[in-house]
């Protein structure tokens, strides 16, 4: 249904070449350093600055004011009635920074900047340094921290291992279930498939995060398979999946048989969604953004949308597209908020900006800050639609990416634009890069053997590639702590570092669900 | 006096070429992703893993023992009596994760990772995105944000503008000055030249950061010179410098005229140290280490430690020498501390890690996380030697650098070994890069046309540069946020996003320093 983006770069022929003078490397100069701080021409002021930033009294009063914010605030530590958990999935620093000047500058802040209290989340997995977004998925929601592909099992459960995926031993359980257990509801939503790495945290156990419909699960465990259950058959009848109120995302296609719908990637001839419906009066089905809003939450029982085949599209395609009929993320946020507040003992509800991730992998810088901005929507309209005194609000990354903001910029200036400075090739470079991704290749020029101009070779169109060091399909994820961003009810746990498993936790003791300490008992059990 | 560290990398002939077949880029793959979460080989449990990572109950015992600890961390409000920043320069959060790698295990933190409170600095200065240490030390140590290379001063001071910076009204000044201001002493340490741009924030107020003599500043405002100081000289007869206690790094060459020390850079017949020990009495020189041990705290009156010409030595370079004779980060803190806490109105101290930002600039990953390491050691040591109940120690950065941890190595295995997925060019990569720098054309031979294999390069040398992307001379900084880390009264007040410049007006608070807000005044004034 989107349109087709083209792209404008120039490709290369299969030899990269450079003609640099190769520099002999050198011991620190211990006496000279000017070039690390390279005498680039005086800015001024930028053109937009806020009135009077070259005074002191601007940023003494600035600070005055922080103060004055920060004095007023009080621990609340009221028992959260409901708690919400945002990610953004890989949304490093960077990412945010870089964000800040894409909707409008550097002395901007995302809606979760504004959150009183943050803290600063370490995400290593069992087995990995860089973890993937399936045991952070494990580790934020379950947590417990386990091993890279794996999904709400512990570390016994290596990748691929059907039969100790098949141990209820092994298996750990969400935060969801937990609300749940102490009669919340739960919910989830997603631009992913719903069946991804993120979302199915909330309710699946998997040794691959990968076995989204039956024939990718037969396919990874054979006959062992019989035993187990995909992710779609686990959000439809499992233990933890058959109970959630809401689910809205994308991944049609795992929930059905082709002969159901012709996407359909289920080889058992079955109709999930059908089934789903027929399960239970009141479920209802909804596939399009027109039908989502029309959603009657009070008449609504377990509310499942699926949007679209795989992943929802990028926002630019749905904005690009006459044809749309996806909802965006802050609509979808929206509507399960809507759902879920007709409980009477509150809710548990993950919302997942699950393609800025995406777009990184693809070196797609420009949609990677888009899709951060629409997740900051989101947040904002759920500050907006909750009580602070009675609602936790989480925002937090499963890890970073490879990605930077370098050079030295002016003020105001377009993020996605060149440095000032050259290389010493004496090219332009681009401040937003990534150490590794299929970019790699398309800034040099094979002919010539020089590093190409990537100011022409700019799109400047929204899937427009960033450079990349490394040659490599997908770019990697990267290891350095992710920022933790909260407001609400117990909201200043979350200042710190501390294991990334510790969110979960923290949020049970906050509402008083799960076996772990809670607000509700004597903090010393 | 450090020993000469040889380099064995391989250096290109001029031409550097890779070979590599292009891939067309497409737009993200809605419907396939395998790639981005590649099927590496499990590893299990990592060889040195902590007993019980494998289990459930270790991540929920964990947590509850942090959630135990949060519990019983009482608001501290008492005055601070004493009040410490230390900063480690160039030290982004990629840098805070790899360092606990390179300490022994991804599950470590640094020894201020311990704090209770941490925050986010937002670095921009008001004239770029990505700030350099010169205006971000205008802005954590004076309150007040300024531009790229100049010190003290506000925005009306663009750099090198001699004529602006002469012009009082211009000068903004320090967390130092407002302590000493207060009846409280001050002191600087750092591994740089004490004229370089983190600690002269503490006293100098300068166009151009490198005005660190009068032979360059005579260069930059040649007539102009007349009416102003280089930061040498605002160090012993400046306002602020000329009342600090103690002062303790490198840099003698700024001070002396060569015909009183051969590699003295000023060129007025000065011998600055002479003249600040003819001063006062009290007024104590010391430029070993072993000198800087047997300084008698009670017995000093004003202490000026010089022990090398310019920067100190790197760590490694010292451990490395048999005639050493600097002292480390930690002895100059805790020196610092000693002499210091001899006054009764209690004090203000920087401290700065300064060499982490210069062997990120010259892509030496292994220095920087060792200088990281050293920072760590100072702070412990320095948490160690005060109370908590009376002194306020925060940690932070001035700006990050382009370094990114990538791959998924892993657990417990060399953080400066290569990834276990290779490149498509079928070459292992280096999960430690940066976005650019000199090392550029080092990992690509020139004779093949293909990228080195960074395994066969890597000297395992500490001086061993780490791959980067874009040639440049010296890697850039980074430009997003750093982390901020806080224990002592007051320390709550550093958790959240804010802007650098509020970090000072903070700690002023938690003393009772400055005309800002303080922490004995009523708050709503």
């Amino acid at each position: 249904m989107a349109p087709t983006l083209t792209l404008k770069f120039f490709v290369g022929l299969g030899l990269v070449c450079l003609a640099l003078s190769a520099a002999v490397p050198q011991m620190s100069p211990v006496d000279e350093e000017e070039s690390m701080h390279p005498h680039l021409p005086p800015h001024g002021i930028r053109a937009r600055a806020i009135s009077g930033e070259a005074t002191q009294a601007y940023w003494h009063e600035a600070s005055k004011q922080l103060l004055r914010e920060k004095l007023s605030q009080v621990r609340n530590t009221n028992r959260a009635k409901n708690i919400i958990l945002f990610l953004g999935d890989g949304m490093g620093l960077a990412t945010l920074a870089a964000a800040r000047s894409y909707i409008g500058g550097e002395e901007q802040k995302l809606s979760f900047e504004e959150f009183p209290f943050t803290g600063l989340s370490k995400t290593y997995s069992v087995d990995k340094i860089t973890p993937d977004s399936a045991c952070t998925s494990t580790s934020y929601l379950c947590g417990v921290k386990a091993n890279y592909g794996t999904i709400g099992v512990n570390a016994h459960v290596l990748r691929g291992d059907c039969q100790a995926m098949a141990n209820a031993s092994n298996h750990v359980f969400s935060l969801g279930k937990w609300a749940m257990d102490s009669g919340k509801a739960a919910g989830l939503v997603t631009t992913t498939r719903v069946t991804h790495a993120s979302p199915s945290g909330v309710y699946a156990h998997t040794a691959d995060r990968e076995w989204e419909n039956n024939a990718l699960l037969e396919e990874g465990c054979g006959e062992q398979a019989a035993g187990l259950q995909d992710i779609a058959m686990q959000l439809i009848y499992g233990e933890v999946g058959s109970k959630l109120k809401v689910m809205l995302g994308g991944g049609k296609r795992n929930f059905y048989d082709p002969e159901f719908y012709d996407k359909g990637r289920r080889t058992d001839g079955r109709n999930l969604v059908e089934e789903f419906e027929a399960l239970q009066e009141g479920n209802t089905f909804v596939k399009t953004q027109k039908k989502l809003l029309k959603v009657n939450a009070t008449e609504t029982g377990r509310l499942l949308g699926l949007f679209s085949s795989g992943h929802m599209h990028y926002h630019v395609e749905q904005l690009a597209d006459p044809e749309n009929n996806e909802p965006t993320l802050e609509e979808m946020t929206e509507k399960a908020i809507e759902v879920l507040s007709t409980e009477e003992q509150g809710y548990f509800l993950f919302v997942e900006g699950g393609k800025i991730d995406i777009s990184h992998h693809d070196t797609m810088a420009r949609i990677a800050l888009d899709e951060t901005a629409e997740l900051s929507k989101a947040v904002r309209r759920a500050r907006e639609l909750t009580n602070p005194e009675e609602t936790l609000i989480v925002v937090t990354s499963d890890h970073s990416h490879t990605f930077s903001v370098s050079g030295y910029q002016p003020r105001g200036s377009d993020i996605f634009g060149a440095a000032k400075a050259k290389g010493q090739d004496k090219k332009p470079y681009l401040p937003l890069s990534y150490a590794n991704g299929k970019s790699f290749d398309l800034y040099y020029n094979t002919l010539t053997h020089e590093r190409e101009d990537p100011v022409a070779l700019a799109s400047g169109d929204f899937d427009q590639l960033f450079p990349a060091m490394v040659p490599l399909e997908s770019e990697t994820h990267g290891g350095e702590d992710v920022g933790v961003f909260a407001s609400g009810p117990w909201a200043h746990l979350f200042t710190g570092v501390y294991e990334q498993n510790a969110i979960p936790h923290m949020m049970a003791f906050a509402a008083c669900v799960g076996d772990g300490l809670t607000a509700c008992q004597n903090a010393s059990d």
